[in-house]
């Protein structure tokens, strides 16, 4: 089904990106007002499918209040600058002014700094504090050792993340005797819902919804300035891959009952890309580039993800975003551009609203065009 | 038929763009001007299948006479500047002399300014008084309010557009418990032919056919600069709209046997544009940027849509439009040129003598070539 | 077969250019010394297999000459300057020294001098002189008239091409009352092979094998700067048109023993291309703009069409060539570079020995891959 | 299987290139410390899969050593300046001096001194003495004549490398009545291991295969700057000739038992690009101009062909190429970029790591998605 033979002694199969996809209006429209942006997760409920991604540049305590106001859900790095300094505003000041050459690898530096489990603690409570849902993110190789910390601050939701998250990962120790480590036994530990990636293929996606976990991301997110493709020509174009999930989705309901969301994880610029997402089947998204690019950005115009600040490869440099307009104007607006980048949700509304669906659930029925070429340069 | 799997839990269907396609001459050729470019709507003859679109860079109540000269139909905006100021002149010299980075802002403003009912009536019968089919413009939003108008001034052709229009549009009040808006009931009501669109699908075309419109405008034409793909992510390439509604009017004429003519809206930019939207069943053309490029169009080198002067989102943004030769040229020429921007018309009557085609409905029958690879730079 | 549905209404077939295509190596290579590029036409013999387009730019009385010994065919467009003007150096000189932006209008004024049928006599007996091959070029339109003249000058070898050229052409007159042109008359009354063209279809392509040509040109070679697919959306991509000539020829060939010559015209530009068209079908090829482009060409830095002469549309313009190299350069080396433009020959012969095939007729059988990525970057 | 009709008259076959693939990252994941890169070729075992290119400006008998060190298999190009200059260095010094302009001619000229073939010993001797394993390159034209010299010197592995290399090579000798050149009865004269390439068909890899070679060249590589596919259009995308290769050893091991190595050749650039030739089925990869761009690299900013060298078509330039890092970070880092060209076996070996591979037969199983839309840009 799609194979497509790459040469006599290898098969493929044809991978589509957002951008190769247009929604096509159906015989019915409707005014933006009446559609609905919400959804829920395991009982808290969301006036926008948006979740911002756990990056030091995207993220910080303060302003994940204001964008849990707004409707969005913010995820805090529980790893980021935050649990390594007491104070980090004088490591992003030094961020922000650095130049361009120096950026990453001072960055790296600067994440040579442990991670004080206290800080985690508190970074927690500081966005519980602030009325906000408290969502943070953990690498699987720490989750261990924070779990019960993670317990005691009454974190709200975890995300836990990398690159490429499998549901079975092979460590030298797994691999010297013991079992691959084994997601499934962290995440029963918890009562609050668990959401985990990213992952890129079907396979994936389901044995991660097997893991428990109330969401799965599905995208190469993490990767800031798309370094998984280019570097190591590994990943899965994101249309399919969303597409791949929800009928690992499909699978899992109809094997336990239960629906696991699909949250599409980096790659998405515009709430064009946004709307093509949800119409392959995700039920939320997660944004990092085009928050960062707020000008009230904790990055104020730098961007770099999680993975920036590991020694290890894959690397990933801090690079520029340019400043558009406030959280605020990005996500909801108002904005005088015609771009797309800002009022992401606004754009979002009324591309349902032109193709005639009122929910984000019908939304995902919409019927696709695949259409490789220039869409630019109408009149 | 045609379909694709984009992934395991979604599939799409191909679309197809203008560019992607050509012409194949057929075995015989024939001499440009036994060609015969005319076709008719409900009674009206026109001596070439263009329509000069509904936007205030583009037609004004002086140039609608001269486009109707030349043998084209030009459609006013009911709803701009000419409808909102007794003397707009003003206006427009402004937004000509207004610097890029303003000029969205400021147009927006000068639409604050409301539509005077009487300046509509005034307009559409100084049209009339040139001796020009007095075509004119609104929006399903204010067709109910200025109906008895336009039949007061004895409007000869009503086009009711917006970028994507549905035949039973939804807003608060139908939902809030009476039924959506129905086109269907306005249009029966007036004697003279009227345009609806526009729209991209099957489906959405034969409901529009159904409502008893003359017309369907095809495509995503009001949005100047392709705003509706790239923002929203909503669309379909005009070649595949096109084809597709031409699927409609063939059900539509099946099932009542009356003929809705297909007229492609925006997107089409040389005379080659214009031969590939025909041969794909369009019967006429809607140009917008390619007349607002001519020396003596209102807009003086500025060109936005009657989205642009709208609050909500999508916003369109005016563009500067590289401005190429006058009105009679661009349309009929004469043309140093070989670029296909003037001489849209000639070029449309090349093409279908080269083709071997001598009428418009039989140049819709001729065989298409589909080659998204670069055919530039031939010798 | 190879059918796409561009839309639910209308379907297309799809098309492929010359550069979208490689030639694969057979198993066995031989050294380029061995290739031997000869072929026949109708009892003329020419060691390599290409033509000089029919172009005041690409061939002068003089040059055919030259262009002859290093064993191809120029064709002296018998409508052009050296028809016009008994001594056109100085229109020559004029065009060369003209600004861009007036040459193209200049260039039509230039070719407002009539065609003086003596001219075209003392023109090819002035090829014949030289020893070369006489080769002249008429547009249909002129051959009725100088027919006789043509048989006077005793001319080897006639040439009858305009942009798209059918057996049966419909003008005014024979729209009136009479028959159609038919080009089967004229040439049936000439001794000497007549080579017709171009066309770009099956169907085009049988019918002029059935006038008793001798050779069909294929392609859209007499628009320099691709006016025909942009400004018309009229034409097939090149490697489509030859391979669907191909068949074409084995159907007339299956019917009347006759094999009727395909000589590829225009759109190629390095020994690649050449080799690519050949691959597909080809027997030869007629290379305009490239020739044009060496430093001894008439054209002298400028290339034009004969198209580019008349006042009717399509107009081409007077566009600039880079000049590689001399004809002799061009055509058979020696080259310094590696971009392909020069040596087009020694191109052509080495692509023969890496694939391993000894002659033109083999090398027709090549296996080919498409390919529309950018093959270029590679170490 | 996989055909594509190019015309009526000729098909083709779809191919693809490396860049147009994504591999898919299985359910499992591992640590890239638990990634095994070793390979083994007829005893003589590489903790890498790379072999550096038998070009002067990539491989000196010095840096062999150190390539050898690092795990990988540097190729000499015997007929080059070292063995042709008892001290190339005031050669290699001039040419990175060279202008742009002349620095191809000049570099044909300094190849025009002979080839020594005492010299040719001795090279091969100074690497053997390093303790690297000696391996050296050899042309088609010149293996019988420096054969016993080769085997005097005890070389420990063979390349006989030429752009295109068949089996079977038609001479004119062999064209005047002898049999055509006979790879096989070279290479079993040999107690060492030989590589043979390159190659990109099916048949042609099947064909070397059975001349009892160790392993075979796939690809092009020899062409600095994709001279193949431009100038001559011969060339099969690589992807699809590694895939085609592979189907050949699969039918060679059934028919022989004998498991014949395949070695993608050229076109690749990134750690992502050997990662995906491994996918297609390659076992090592052969670099050129990634490891030319070492600053450490014999060429010093320069990269050049052996068949830049050579006075026959086809000619390849003297390239200038950007500069990097040295030739340990090219090959295993560390790196603070992540564009991917440095630590190509790093990215390797996350890739496998990313994608749950262990070994590198293991990882010819990946899962491959072709998408050949632009993947950059994400976030």
């Amino acid at each position: 089904m799609g194979e497509i033979e790459i040469g006599l002694g290898k098969a493929g199969r044809r991978g589509y990106g957002l951008d190769e996809l247009t929604i096509v209006p159906s015989r019915r429209t409707r005014d933006a007002e009446l559609v609905d942006l919400s959804w829920e997760l395991q009982g808290y409920r969301f006036e926008l499918p948006v979740l911002a991604a756990p990056c030091d540049s995207v993220v910080s305590p303060t302003n994940a209040a204001s964008f849990d106001e707004l409707g969005g859900l913010a995820v805090l790095d529980l790893e980021g600058l935050w649990s390594r300094y007491a104070d980090p505003a004088a490591a992003f000041d030094e961020i922000a002014d650095l130049p361009d050459e120096t950026a990453s690898a001072r960055l790296r530096e600067l994440y040579q700094q442990p991670v004080d489990h206290d800080l985690v603690v508190e970074r927690i409570r500081a966005v519980r504090a602030s009325g906000a849902v408290a969502a943070g993110s953990v690498t699987p190789q720490r989750i261990e050792a924070l779990l019960p910390r993670l317990v005691e601050a009454e974190l709200d939701m975890l995300v836990i993340r990398s690159t490429v998250l499998s549901a079975e990962h092979v460590t030298k120790t797994s691999a010297d005797g013991g079992e691959p480590l084994n997601l499934k036994t962290f995440i029963r530990q918890l009562d609050v819902p668990v959401l985990v990636g990213s992952c890129t293929s079907y396979q994936a996606a389901l044995h991660l919804m097997r893991t428990g976990a109330a969401a799965v991301l599905v995208g190469v997110g993490t990767a800031v300035d798309a370094t998984t493709a280019d570097t190591f020509g590994v990943g899965v174009p994101l249309a399919t891959a969303i597409a791949d999930a929800r009928a690992a989705r499909m699978r899992h309901l109809d094997e336990t009952g239960v629906y696991v969301h699909l949250i599409a994880d980096g790659g998405m610029h515009t709430g064009g890309d946004v709307a093509r997402a949800i119409a392959c089947g995700a039920d939320a998204v997660m944004l990092g580039a085009p928050l960062a690019a707020a000008s009230d950005a904790p990055g104020r115009g730098r961007h770099w993800a999680p993975v920036a600040a590991r020694a290890e490869v894959p690397h990933s440099t801090c690079v520029r975003v340019e400043q558009h307009g406030t959280q605020r104007e990005v996500l909801v607006g108002p904005s005088d551009s015609s771009d797309g980048r800002l009022d992401l949700m606004g754009s979002l509304r009324s591309a349902m609203a032109l193709s005639g669906y009122e929910s984000l659930k019908e939304f995902q029925k919409a019927e696709l065009i695949v259409s490789p070429g220039d869409r630019r340069g109408q009149s």
